[in-house]
């Protein structure tokens, strides 16, 4: 099985992702907060690349069970019912509900994985459990990192590599076939993947969010497989 | 004094090389190729983005003394003097010579760095010399890796990291600030900077390499501070 990682969305061309099982990867904070929804009981997850498409859908839908969330600047968008904290999602505000999400670059990447193309909602609180998904679906894959702001992004890195080590466990005897980026990524697991929210903290994205009040975030991110979920984006929809 | 890496030359915008020091790095073998040329006595480079426009502007320089050099696909382009092994690039050859020179990835991200922004052409083989320079110049730096075909590249990375721990030698004892992408890039060089030219070797760009018969290249190319030239691409020419 080959895998191949893209550090930003702008380097994965279409190409690259067709045929293949692809994980989106945005650890601060998006994907850590979708996967957070799903394990609590959300419907659906509906992304949307623009908090002018997200207020249009709010309008569409119109029903009631549709919560607005997203952030831009790492900060809730005005009107919107949640930000992008995972901590708001909690089972008493989110189950049953559809959540039309937009967010800086999290969305950005899964939108970019476009009609067609699949993908796995990967975080660090179900690493493990993507790994054994990706691993049994059997075809190549794809580690789309959402990165921050068109660039790489440490922790969506460490992510990345600590999903192929798993991926690797999963299939072994049978080797991996790796490029490079997916084997810096490996690099960047086996140096931080024993200290995960130390090095949440001590990243560029990290310390912005410490800098804006979201410390009890980077704690919660950091946490390695404490859900088994893993949502599937298909088709504009989180489920 | 900050230093910010960008793995592709994409993630770079503009505005994250206005005012800066920047490397440019394509080892294999653009930037390699060119410090090789101005080591052997050559007198300028120009380099064009497109294979057009290498010819268009041959056609108007019209004179002798100058060359055609560059590669698509890792070969030499059909009637061009030169292809893209810093072998070729001999004092026999390239003294007092003008080339202009196209390649995949090193040409075009040099050509990113857009006119009023001029760059350092680094390679393996004058990392050092660049480093001293640019710690010496003092203002922050960019370090923008050509990468391959729009995607990270294992051998630009571990070069831009071994010139930011140069740097931070040159400079100590005030310390560098790193962005992410810079830390990974050190520790890309702290894992592969004793054994370059078996690094170059098992990169995807080196199998490529290998595969079309340029081993011997990967072995030139692989060699730490042959050289203390550090060119300079300065409005459309490297001198």
């Amino acid at each position: 099985m080959k895998v191949e990682t893209f550090f930003t969305p702008d380097s994965a061309k279409d190409d690259a992702l067709r045929g293949r099982t692809v994980a989106v990867i945005d650890i601060l904070r998006a994907t850590t907060t979708m996967v957070t929804a799903m394990a609590n009981g959300c419907r659906e997850i509906l992304p949307q690349a623009s908090m002018d498409q997200a207020v249009q859908l709010k309008g569409r839908l119109g029903r009631s069970g549709v919560l607005l969330g997203g952030e831009r600047g790492g900060k809730k968008i005005p009107g919107f019912d949640l930000g992008n904290s995972p901590l708001e999602y909690t089972p008493e505000v989110v189950k049953g509900k559809s959540i039309i999400f937009t967010t800086t670059n999290g969305t950005r990447a899964l939108v970019r994985t476009k009609v067609g193309v699949s993908g796995c909602v990967v975080s660090l609180l179900n690493v493990t459990a993507a790994a054994n998904l990706m691993a049994r679906a059997g075809r190549n894959a794809a580690v789309l990192c959402a990165g921050r702001e068109g660039r790489f992004s440490q922790e969506d890195s460490v992510c990345a590599g600590l999903l192929i080590q798993r991926m690797a466990q999963a299939l072994a005897p049978e080797p991996l076939n790796l490029d490079d980026a997916s084997r810096a990524a490996v690099l960047l697991a086996e140096k931080h993947g024993a200290e995960l929210v130390n090095m949440l903290k001590n990243t560029d994205h990290g310390w912005y969010l410490t800098a804006i009040g979201f410390t009890a975030d980077l704690e919660y991110c950091g946490q390695l497989d404490k859900y088994q979920v893993v949502p599937e984006y298909k088709d504009g929809r989180v489920a």
